[in-house]
């Protein structure tokens, strides 16, 4: 494999919408669970969602059907894959394929953090579009 | 919507696969073109590629049919997404859909950064499992 072939401009697709540029301030949050707010951007195909973990709060054992990599941005966070558990830092991956149960908890420090779904994830869908609709009125 | 349905334990999927682990430094990296190094992170449905840039190098224009979300980790990146351009700094994301032209280059810093896609880009599929199956032996 060779950069022209990645760096190629061939291709017969037409794009389906425009890109757009977005930062961790230009979404107004949403809290579902106390201590941890949510920042959702909509994609096409996938959804991104910045996650602000307050200090000692914990998002809870749960499975969902969409695929997850979690990017951390900022902070320290203790994240459980299926009973294997990492303290994660600014830089580390997790990759939670569909229906692996999850949880993660800060201690006594604040994180940051990107989740990226395929497909979007249902719960957030509704949220980040209204976010998207608002940042371009 | 509420932390009780977005943190479920409800569903009736089997996992897949395994979820892991994964840092900057566990992938070795490849250099496709000079000053851009990639360590590309396989997952099933989505790839994560980390991608470093050394000063004054880029990512020439190109398009593809993969979507794909941009996280800035580190550094400064100037980025054009058909013909808007941005300077991107930690934590801001670009999101761009399938054959939307883009291109990025770094100034006079280095830049770290991972990129998303969906479908997992072919371009880096080999590689990435090769380095998964490299990390589990």
């Amino acid at each position: 494999m060779s950069g022209k072939a990645h760096f190629s401009l061939e291709g017969s697709g037409e794009p389906t919408s425009a890109g757009r540029f977005v930062g961790p301030r230009d979404v107004a949050p949403v809290e579902f669970i106390d201590g941890l707010q949510f920042r959702p951007v909509i994609g096409e195909r996938m959804l991104a969602n910045y996650v602000h973990f307050d200090r000692n709060s914990e998002a809870p054992r749960h499975v969902h059907e969409e695929e997850q990599i979690v990017i951390v941005l900022d902070g320290e966070l203790v994240f459980e894959i299926d009973g294997e558990v990492r303290t994660m830092h600014h830089g580390d991956i997790a990759v939670i394929p569909a229906w692996v149960p999850h949880r993660a908890h800060t201690k006594d420090n604040t994180c940051l953090e990107v989740d990226v779904f395929n497909p979007p994830r249902k719960t957030l869908v509704d949220h980040a579009v209204a976010q998207r609709d608002a940042a371009k009125s």
